[in-house]
């Protein structure tokens, strides 16, 4: 290998169609040593990302982006792009303010067509892109780029059937990186790379149909004694038939860090006039052993030490995702009818204690959160007490489901929200700010808030009791630190409490209690004096208490971290209103409807006005205004 | 055929199993006729009914409803299930106050073991009672009976995806009624029921597996020649392969409305140990000639004359539906990068003129409405402008998709909400209601309702100039016979107008503009002066003239036809709150978060209180309470 750097000479895509096989496999590694150490120092997306190194340069050394489009499902894997495509300099502010977006981003590049974060969707977007250039008789590649968890959410099948349907030009990269492949996979492959997307094969292949097709009929004995022997056939070497019954030509599958195969079946690909999907087989963390060994903790990594793979920060108490995990395995072990479901997160929503002690009891559905929320309705129906664990902004997609199939018919399903309020290293598409706002006017549902660690677990506990569905929203990160019960207190539905007193009120919600008290406190030393109440339930609030205390009160505030547009402010107005309070002055505090920014959580508070002081001066201009 | 009725001994499923075939072929043949006259009468679900009679027969005579569990997708095909399980009375008032639900009702019913309504969902919610059955060492069976319409829906594959995986004991019954099917699959139908479904072929089959399992190797020149010959095989003899891969047993296909074959299929499905796909080929509007000659049209049929199938009800002046398509018609003429998108809706949205007209330019889906969604985005992305028309209840499905494909990326893509509001015959799983909630803390969204049919038009000419996400609600069913100008005329985003002048003031959004008017006209004989605004945008709403004429007045109303928390009264009431209008009194009219009964709307409405009386009365009661 060559000791000039060549990284440093990538300023465009263009820059790479200059290497030769050598350079682009001394530049790869190069690339992962800069996103060891990106990563390593702001923390990412780090596993996936390995893994799509020589897939992302092979990709570019075939094709002509911006003129192709290539979409990234999810941007789990962009990092090699980004970096290829003139953000090398801006590479070390990965995901920090003011720097690059871990996903990918149209308004950094015009190599980022699409903007992806959430999964399955770039099969549709792709399809839409195809359909347009040949509408408007233009000619250009489009690509998409797919793990394999993606491929699990329905939106995705969706579009292969419509993809399947319409035969557009269109070309399907699978990232396949399940670990359990087996390394012969990679002997065979080149074989079927060969074979099946060479051009010539393709010709044999019509022309073979063709005439098969002519015979009329076949007879039936035929038929019995081939089938047996067509299934092997199949199993063992057509993986791809899937695909090949919706319509899409298979490829592959390839091996996903061999530069070589990769660049020919790429071009293979793109001289193919329909819809083909190209199987690449690559590993997650390639390169990377502490990542090869464990994925999935490398998959979305908090800063780390490059050589040993341990996190920097030290564990100074449990994150909200531990209590609720460690709740639910307690629950778990006195109420054997407790079911938990979760949608690829296991270890990210802390259920990998309850399914370690009751794999019989835990099921991780895939990327399909609308399955897994009408499996817990499954379940529910027939008397079990599912728990389904999804992140704020991934259970966006179960809305129907949560409407249509446990709202309407009134079943017992909890909904554990986890990074519920501001996300803020993943940017806007991560960001579980609409929660209250979409499942607010769901009829029968219960919607709560713990002010912390302590609360979440009895909330947990509380909410299998109340006999109708039920969201706990709770965010990401550590928790305040507080003492933990063992034992569990049950919270009565709509029971708010009142922390303080005082003539004015802030009724707050969740993570923001612990903020109104300080800021009342704050204001106290200036001579106002406000009581607070931890709301606890979005819904049902807690009429009586909150009557009570709005009846003396002459302004009222609410306080949460979710959006204000008919959110929990929105809620509270709401009840004045029908109390006929008009008496009081009212303002809501929350998060505005917009694009955030990327930053630390505390400086996006800051920077939306959600910290004490800027509480404290905006409730005191309120005053004094 | 006997004299003697039989359906009228029909009390329960277990009544059933006295008949004989040609008793159970006589009784398939009153609940045709009893299903033809009854929905002649009350308007229902026709052509998907009336093939899936035998299919029902079938499926109580060979299972022991409700120790087994039958869930019926959609539920657009459960009036015979109905019938037959103790409904037989009350099957007269089905779709009327206080009658029958056209759908599953688990309040009807303990044979209702589901309630249905949207599509995809029942194979999910199989799994979960299938999986509680196992896990509770209980012993019955869980049928889906599922149309191939469902099966677009991604939800349907994400619940595939896991049946396969976990391989539990449960029965899919594919009721495939494409029009498409040629007759000839019939003969071959009865043969490949016996050979695949048969016990003795099961055990023969997997025998002859294993023992293929074991060969190590085989050379490469066989595989090649054999794959050409296998793909005839497998496209033409074998249209399970799909779900045998997921893991799925195939057996079919199976004549639907053979019952002897049916009888035969589902006793064979009901013996075999894990997931298996009745695959049953059936006719839509089978035994109703003018039913089988356009289902489409007695998909959801109006009431008609038995005789000619004509339509009772006059056409007396368009339905908003067919104002939409022919906007969207006449716009599309003259722009060619208009591109019309719906799921599975094309004559019930109104797009069949456009697609009739632009063939190249429309998009019909199927029931993949995030697909459709996504799909719209990439045209977006490529420049085209993009209308997706979509039922307001349907478009729940694509929440996720609206926000993270088209609103974070600020996409120009037009969203033509029909059957926004009260839907009032199909019971509390069609009502439009929650659109506005759940779309008004969308980045960058603008919502918009006409306040009749002629306004329609002009909000969609003028929405594909926003260059934004724009979603425009309406109503089912007839406009309110104005004028409608052949001229397109632009409204600026934003821009209400004042329709009435009064001292007060009633701020009303889309079709309850007009009740808003007449209810002012009727306080103004009571000396109460109210002014009347028409929002047209719940966002951004008409800033200027709302504060202008709040700013006078001492109480203020909102009126829509949505549900209250967080819709568009919680708007107004925001902005009046951001402005600091604390003076005047403020009360929202609209819908409760609530199961909705059935009714005709005008009778549901006066029961929400949203009809002119009701509001005269109750707002004349807040000015003297």
């Amino acid at each position: 290998m060559s000791s000039e750097k060549i990284l440093p000479r990538i300023n465009s895509p263009q820059d790479l169609k200059q290497l030769s096989l050598d350079e682009l496999k001394q530049l790869a590694s190069e690339i992962r040593a800069t996103i060891i150490e990106t990563v390593a120092r702001n923390g990412g997306h780090l596993a996936s990302n390995l893994g799509a190194v020589e897939l992302t340069l092979a990709l570019h050394y075939v094709f002509e982006s911006p003129r192709d489009k290539i979409i990234w499902d999810v941007g789990h894997q962009c990092y090699t792009h980004k970096l290829v495509t003139g953000r090398r300099e801006a590479f070390s502010r990965l995901r920090q303010s003011g720097g690059l977006l871990g996903y990918p981003c149209r308004e950094e590049s015009e190599h980022d067509i699409y903007n992806t974060g959430h999964a399955s969707t770039a099969l549709s977007a792709a399809l839409g892109l195809a359909v347009a250039r040949d509408k408007k008789n233009e000619d250009y590649n489009v690509i998409a780029v797919v793990g394999d968890g993606s491929l699990t959410g329905g939106v995705a099948y969706e579009a292969l059937n419509q993809i399947g349907h319409l035969r557009k030009k269109l070309i399907i990269v699978l990232n396949y990186n399940e670990m359990s492949i087996s390394p012969s996979v990679g002997a065979l492959s080149s074989y079927l790379s060969y074979m099946v997307s060479g051009q010539p094969f393709l010709k044999m292949k019509e022309q073979a149909k063709s005439v098969l097709r002519s015979i009329p009929k076949i007879g039936r004995p035929l038929i019995k004694a081939a089938r047996a022997f067509e299934e092997l056939l199949k199993k063992t070497f057509f993986p791809g038939i899937f695909f090949e019954e919706l319509g899409i030509r298979y490829v592959g599958p390839i091996h996903g860090h061999s530069l070589h195969s990769l660049l020919e079946a790429f071009e293979n690909a793109r001289n193919y006039p329909g819809p083909v999907l190209v199987h690449c087989v690559t590993q997650k963390g390639k390169g990377y052993r502490p990542a090869q060994l464990d994925p999935e903790k490398f998959h979305s990594a908090s800063p780390f030490n490059v050589e040993t793979g341990q996190p920097l920060c030290q564990d100074n108490g449990p994150t909200f995702s531990r209590v609720f995990g460690e709740a639910i395995a307690d629950l778990g072990r006195s109420d054997d009818s407790i079911m938990a479901i979760t949608a690829a997160m296991t270890d990210g929503t802390g259920l990998n204690k309850f399914a370690a002690e009751h794999p019989d009891r835990f099921f991780d559905v895939g990327i399909a959160e609308q399955h897994a929320v009408n499996f817990a309705a499954g379940l529910a129906i027939a008397g079990l007490k599912p728990v389904v664990a999804i992140y704020s902004t991934f259970l966006q997609r179960a809305y129907d489901q949560i409407f249509h199939d446990v709202c309407l018919m009134d079943l017992p399903v909890v909904f554990a929200l986890d990074r519920a309020g501001i996300v803020a290293e993943d940017g806007p598409t991560h960001q579980g700010i609409n929660d209250i706002a979409y499942l607010r006017h769901m009829p029968h549902m219960i919607l709560m808030a713990p002010k912390d660690e302590n609360e979440l677990r009895q909330m947990i506990y509380s909410a299998f009791q109340y006999g109708h569905p039920v969201a706990i929203r709770f965010p990401k990160g550590k928790g305040f630190g507080v003492r933990i019960e063992s034992d569990f207190n049950f919270i009565p539905a709509g029971q708010a409490e009142l922390l303080k007193p005082g003539r004015d009120l802030i009724i707050a919600y969740g993570n923001m209690v612990y903020t109104a008290l300080e800021v009342a406190r704050r204001l106290e030393e200036k001579g106002l004096s406000l009581a607070v109440i931890n709301a606890r339930f979005a819904r049902p609030l807690d009429e009586n208490l909150i009557i009570e205390q709005a009846r003396q009160a002459r302004t009222i505030f609410t306080l949460e971290e979710g959006i204000i547009e008919g959110g929990f402010g929105s809620a509270v107005r709401e009840l004045l209103d029908r109390h006929g309070l008009y008496q009081a002055r009212f303002k809501s505090f929350g998060l505005p409807t917009a694009l955030y920014p990327l930053g630390k959580p505390d400086e996006i508070r800051k920077l939306l006005r959600l910290d004490v002081d800027s509480l404290v001066e905006d409730i005191s201009r309120f005053y004094s205004g």
